[in-house]
């Protein structure tokens, strides 16, 4: 099947540049001899997660415990879960799971490890634990301090936890952009102060777990950073390619779109909306528009209503009721969180359908 | 099951409010003799739509086609579908659709119209039709001018069409707000000049429909209009509260939330971020914010990750990992868009499980 022939709107991965963007990642920190645990946030698509353990990730990395259901139920058998988890019947969940893969979980109080630590002891399993430290992004993380070294402390003595090491995030660096090299050196320092800590502690951090897709191939840059935790670059999006991080050709991620409507002049509509794309604006350069129209640079994704993108059509530019258009999301892990399905094409060519397993595992 | 047992993030439906509003909207149309059909892109849900035509609606509305299937599978027999219709495989859809239920569709152009037309004779079915025009959102829509009155014709004659009248959108205002009192003549002035295009020609329009959520109390005060299509006034949301249109008392939806992670100060956050909320940011007002918490004004939704609300707690407010919020959403379609099921509940008592039937229907 062609994907003109597909009912629209519809998500379309291109398998070459999802294959490109893999081999890419996965030589990057064979290089570097950086662990990859990707984030799988990004496609929620246990198709896409075993590829990316067959480049080379011993594990990957959800976001919720039931993405981790989800994934495991897939058959895949070491899973960080990157949040803290609060609450009886999530600690009940996460022992479960740990009966049959290996998992992790990140957290920052002494509250969420004293929860789960009891109930897996009550259950006869061991969970993986990672201490989250703030570097910046002021979300989740304890501060460099002696108070937080006596929280890990305590964290660590607790039972039927297993130690892993420093979780930070997003990765070491603060916001959705690289690092500019002048400032490495004060990120550098940042994480030596927290090392030190550690150290005159006598408290040994297997790994140090870092890295989101921007930064992530600077990773190898910063002191004692063992794993990166990537998710958009398996797909990559309009985020990545204004942070410098991508190309659009690195983009395997595009929404094909209907044009339904030209009856307002200068202006067009398609039938992709903010219920397909997702409302997410830009989050770095002129933080504008919705998208990029690929091979229609000069249409403008001015404006989105749920069912309803609005073109912006220049006058030496021609479209009409049924054109199709491909558009490249703002941000491609709300955007395919929209979707049920999505389809793998080669060229124009449809040559699988993917279920999206993890989509909309909220808790 | 009290609230509080479950797991969040959880959607929750007040039936009470709920009923609120269905009677509330229902008794203004039923006093000023307007048809209700409302828009269920809000819900998604077919025992919500269900409830509506109980209080009086002889149909209902839905922006896409596979919302239309869903509905139509829940037992609905009188769909308007109030969007552009593109395409062969959408058409022979519709086609089979209006086989097993009355069915509409509007619409802005000739090509549009052709093609149901034409697969609607084909198929021995008949396709009720209403003009779109536009009246100040420059979205879809006609101009009012005589061009357009020889588009309508040429539609009219079309076979298997059955016309039904004019549609506005998003009814006879702009933006998302309340009409001030002193622009209701100008509003006035463009509808009638609408009105004696089609009076000149000789075309009747037995209906004329609009009407969002903002200005739905205010449409018996526009010339011409008999039907209008409000969506968000079965729940309200934030944005309807910043438009003046209802207080958060009259908010029906609720997502329920837990504290993760206070470990940087001044700020806490909850495990509902725009995967569960939606990014959509405010469409009036201050523009400001992801939410409001109920109960707890004090405690800012000042930004979304994917998975985490960040709230921003004053000094004077206690807040430990573990206490659950109650967050009114920005825009509550999109966010009952991203969920499979929501819960019913009459204060803290669940009371219900609904699927929502018609999430993520986009094609």
């Amino acid at each position: 099947m062609n994907i003109h022939e597909l009912d629209t709107p519809a998500v379309l991965i291109d398998i070459d540049t999802l294959g490109r963007n893999l081999s890419g990642m996965a030589n990057y920190c064979r290089t570097h001899n950086l662990t990859l645990r990707p984030h799988t946030k990004t496609h929620k698509i246990p198709q896409v997660a075993r590829l990316q353990l067959q480049y080379g990730a011993p594990g990957i990395t959800v976001a919720k415990l039931s993405e981790a259901e989800v994934m495991a139920d897939a058959g895949i058998n070491d899973i960080l879960i990157v949040y803290p988890l609060w609450g009886e019947k999530k600690w009940m969940r996460l022992a479960e799971l740990a009966k049959r893969v290996r998992i992790s979980v990140a957290m920052d109080s002494l509250q969420v490890a004293t929860g789960i630590s009891r109930v897996a002891k009550a259950a006869g399993v061991e969970v993986g634990i990672r201490l989250e430290f703030d570097t910046g992004l002021q979300r989740c993380g304890l501060s460099a301090n002696e108070e937080s070294i006596v929280i890990a402390k305590k964290i660590i003595a607790l039972p039927n936890l297993r130690w892993e090491g420093i979780s930070l995030y997003p990765g070491h660096i603060m916001g959705n952009r690289k690092i500019r090299e002048q400032d490495i050196p004060l990120e550098n320092a940042k994480l030596d102060k927290l090392y030190a800590l550690f150290d005159s502690a006598g408290i040994p951090y297997p790994l140090v777990s870092g890295g989101n897709t921007p930064a992530a191939f600077q990773s190898h840059q910063f002191h004692g950073v063992t794993e990166i935790r990537p998710g958009t670059y398996i797909f990559n999006d309009r985020n990545t390619v204004d942070a410098e991080s991508a190309a659009y050709s690195d983009c395997a991620v595009t929404v094909i779109a209907t044009v339904v409507s030209t009856s307002v002049p200068g202006k067009a509509v398609i039938d992709a909306g903010s219920k397909t794309l997702s409302a997410d604006t830009l989050l770095s350069g002129e933080r504008k528009y919705f998208g990029y129209i690929q091979d229609r640079p000069e249409l403008i994704l001015h404006d989105l209503s749920e069912e309803h993108g609005h073109l912006i059509v220049p006058g030496d530019s021609h479209i009409e009721v049924g054109d199709q258009l491909r558009v490249i999301p703002n941000h491609v892990c709300p955007c395919i969180n929209l979707h049920d399905r999505v389809f793998v094409v080669s060229g124009e060519k449809v040559v699988d359908r993917w279920d999206v397993a993890a989509r909309g595992k909220v808790t």
